[in-house]
């Protein structure tokens, strides 16, 4: 059967990640400590986590590894039978697929795992163990209480055809950044009606840019910072807080004691109407990562996470042949603007922008 | 055609509501000059608002008439054929039905009005006029901007009649409040993946409770009570600020000039899932309409705006035989409690749940 | 020496308050467990308390006793020789004084302690053990954290009088809430540059009627409602959350298990201007008490706490004469308005005005 | 008489300064319609703004003129009679001093202007034409409305010099920058109990490095970001937000259309104790400056505002001798730690911290 002819599983919305860690007790304690996650269950291999608003097992499994990677994607399907249609979409792809009547991990029933056209480990399943929702819970909550799972966000080399893909997965593109020659640097991609489940970032991949938990308000956020500084680990604060262009949301991101990058995230709008209009960004424009204009750190668009195989083994990576958003727009190649067809930028501003080149 | 073989039209969302003011300047006022709505169009004869993360023409429309009420809840659906869906769904429930391929009012095209099972004027559309997306226009953000539409809620005297009619509509209750006998004293039902797009509270019937806009942080709430408090309206002010049992919303109930009420609301939960858990909430808990305990006002169990039908005129009540909420729990009748199975609310504190009756 | 030609003490501000409980264990529950007051030091017999940014051994004594009630207000002098400037003020006014070169509590060196013309324990000292300020100890913020003691609210049946003696021990009045009449309901006094370090509330006294704590932002505040909520303790918040109109701040009132009243408060306003403007409410103003006019309950005007005198025993009771605010805005005999000169209260608010006299 | 026989002036806070500006419509713009700061008096030579809380005639002034520059620091003092101690004060330092019993600028009666020991013109009042306090005033609030002037920030060559001189006038430190030879980058010192009414910065000098505004709470600074994003001016957003070490308050910096540096600034600490614990931070701490520790970009080290004379002229620079904190913290001369004793700072963070000298 042709992959054209192979309808999608129904994804409701992007579940849980599995990274492997390389210290189990150092990674607790920055998901549990530091973060607030809840465990849901923990053993000397692995810890499950959920965020508080959560009533499915988990939303993000630290596994004890010999290498820091991702183990999988996950996603949770609107019915048991759309597992039988992820079988066919990948199959009909010429994918590996393997199927697991009682889950790959605790807490998940019947599930798939399949190596996608892209090189991600991307899980699908419907039966899951369900565990308190703490909603209501506020003897519990923390001043920077994660509250759910918001999104994933991929290292792919060629966008649109990871876009490509991902729609005739069923997702919608809600934003994306390009540049004036049609250049696709980055796209957002989403199931539930958010700004995204996941986005594909371009770069050398496949790789995982980050992971991403959702707050309740902008102070929450910020009190992570300050917890952090007072924990004497700023220095795991990679970019940000700050205004995303993209998605509208307030953001944060820091950097596991492995180097996985995790999103603290609020905000971001409605999307679920059938046609919800996409934005599309300038790659020149400087407000489209940050609305404030903050230059991105340089780190956080070459670093990122290797993912593994469903034999446990690290993907190879694959290079972008396509421009680099960070050549575009920092260092002596690139150029970016504030007010489009202006160059009036202070000249005490302009140091900022010109650094990356030089790293 | 039995009503039970036709499948509902896919409803997207809450959409609009369009009511019936009696001095469309005062009411321009109140929903424009204090809620910072913004206006999509106006004339003398009505006023079309929008809240800032909004696309669609309109959620509100204010259309001067003799009599406060009324006149539509209306929804969007996913695609155009969803309408032929709705004729369908109510021409078997024997419901008058009305299409307009231009639509009923500005902004919106194909359209089906139904006078539906419970006496509500409901209306379906796909088809709309785009506008702008106020995101990003922060320079126009007030202290409390108003940023989606989240839900109605109406009044109707046997609610699990109208639970019922709402599953078949394809809606899914996500919380309720009953007794210990079972009586259902209100419901809580969803299509997109919050707490409601509507809700059943039982009383006399048809009529509407409330159209509720979401801000992003409670302290925009706040500066909504604030800026009342400083226009000398606070007389306008009905219920709260508060954070809800049912919902775990963060909440404000206000008064138009012509006392249609409308609820400000902040922060409820993801409930996408096809296996959400519904919370069942005990009339008798004293924090299940208000998390803090704090005792409901009657006006905000006995009032409620009438509702028009197709030709404008005013749908005659029905009156609710089953127990009422108020006298459960509030006033002589009634009882309630903080912690189940103890009866020792403070002294001082007692007073404040026995005035009901009074009044 | 004449009482007028004595200088008092440059007191710096209010420091801390002594306050008599029950059963300690419960009152530590609700001081530590619940509002998150950092224990300073702690036996069988006393609990030393105080808040996130306070660099002094203590802002709250526990000590565990027979009688609910109020064993000292405290307040710190700017030198050691202030502390013979107080011995000289009372007792030239005749009032019980005694000293003590090593503190009458833990923590505090040389202090006096006097029964005040008022019948009020008031103390004064310089001499105080230093500790951790804990401003960026972030990793133990709690969502409700309380980073100052902010003042006292002490009841007495003639504010004028109480006034007068508190203008010569050094402080200003900043508000205060009077009738056409000019009898004199309450007053706002200070020292520090906020709007209090104490107020005289009219009634029956003397009596404690409350101690306050500050917040940063107002969403502290709600966190430490919607905590009470998660432990069924929402029957101890009495009044509240809501905006104060005198001293503009955003408040909350509790009641502690010996139902010893706590405010927590946050954001008034700079005083410390010499000619700093005194605000004068009308006490008929629904929005003195409560900027959005929600009426205030019953038991916050007629509760309050008896204080000691220095052997221990409790103060006897002197009725206020002068009306009493209660019967001036709520009630049947009382009035009160929204809007000054207009009559048009909407007739659903109407009913919860009027409902004070008939408890 | 000896400069260490004459009493400073009773000085209670800092009221205003006056800035010179080269394009009075540009400024106008930028302070009264991207900052809502609040006109009290305006024509076609200056603009006088105050503050939402402030009830004196203003905090700042904007006059026209042909170069950039600061024209005063302006104290007011406890009362009338303090005038003649500044008088005497800097009289017997040698120091230029003119006294105008009109005012020097409109609103302002009987005034002392000087030059200071260390070049900055400094002014003293007391008489002050009060207006209206808009403290209640909720329907003029914008999301991110300015509440109070807090601090000016001053350049100095020589710290310990300034410092000297300014607890002659009666000012103490409450925080300072030192290294571990003793040298001190930088001084907080104030009168009013907050963490400062005036900082010493280390560099050349005299110039003015900022003046800082106040607000409620940290989404009111957030606001302003998103403000002048959305107005695409996201380029005099210079440093920040961020929360402070040194003050642990939560800041923005902007630059104003010539290159004026303003700070929003939400949240320090009571100081008024009379042995309030000095806080001395070491430069190489990297969270010093920004607790999350953020790298100071460095323009906020190297630009400033030159400040006029009496007669208007611009003031001679003196250049700082001792090192400069920039030095000492990024580039290849300096170091800088997250955690004293260790040198693990993550290879992807150590980039941020090098590039201040390849400016």
């Amino acid at each position: 059967m042709s992959e054209h002819t192979v309808s999608p599983p129904d994804i409701v919305r992007c579940a849980y990640m599995e990274i492997v860690v390389t210290d189990l007790k150092k990674s607790r304690e920055f998901y549990v400590d530091v973060l607030d996650l809840v465990v849901t269950y923990e053993d000397d291999e692995a810890v499950y986590l959920r965020s508080f608003e959560e009533f499915i097992h988990h939303n993000l499994i630290l596994r004890k590894g010999p290498e820091a990677a991702v183990a999988c994607f996950s996603y949770r399907v609107r019915s048991p039978e759309d597992l039988d249609k992820a079988v066919a979409f990948y199959e009909a792809r010429g994918c590996e697929v393997r199927r697991n009547k009682d889950g790959f991990v605790r807490g998940i029933g019947d599930s798939v795992r399949v190596m996608d056209p892209l090189g991600f480990p991307y899980e699908f399943f419907y039966e899951v163990e369900h565990v308190e929702r703490l909603c209501w819970r506020y003897e519990l909550y923390t001043p920077g209480a994660l509250v759910r799972l918001d999104h994933f966000n991929q290292v792919t080399p060629d966008v649109p055809a990871g876009v490509k893909y991902m729609e005739e997965l069923g997702f919608r593109v809600t934003e994306d950044i390009q540049d004036e020659k049609g250049t696709v640097y980055a796209a957002w991609v989403r199931r539930k009606p958010t700004v995204h489940d996941t986005a594909m970032t371009g770069g050398d991949g496949p790789r995982m840019h980050h992971v991403a938990f959702a707050t309740h308000e902008k102070h929450n956020i910020i009190a992570i910072c300050d917890k952090m500084g007072a924990l004497r680990m700023s220095d795991r604060i990679e970019r940000g807080p700050g205004r995303h262009g993209v998605s509208n949301a307030y953001y944060l991101y820091l950097r596991d004691p492995d180097g996985h990058r995790v999103e603290i995230y609020t905000q971001d709008y409605w999307t679920g109407d059938p046609d919800n209009p996409r934005v599309t960004w300038d790659v020149h424009d400087n407000q489209r990562r940050d609305w404030w204009g903050t230059p991105v750190v340089p780190s956080w668009y070459t670093d990122a996470s290797r993912v593994l195989d469903l034999d446990g083994n690290l993907v190879p990576l694959t290079e972008r042949t396509d421009d680099s958003e960070m050549a575009q727009t920092i260092g002596a190649d690139g150029f970016s603007y504030t007010r489009q067809d202006e160059d009036d930028m202070p000249e005490w501003k302009k140091g900022e922008y010109k650094l990356g080149h030089q790293l």
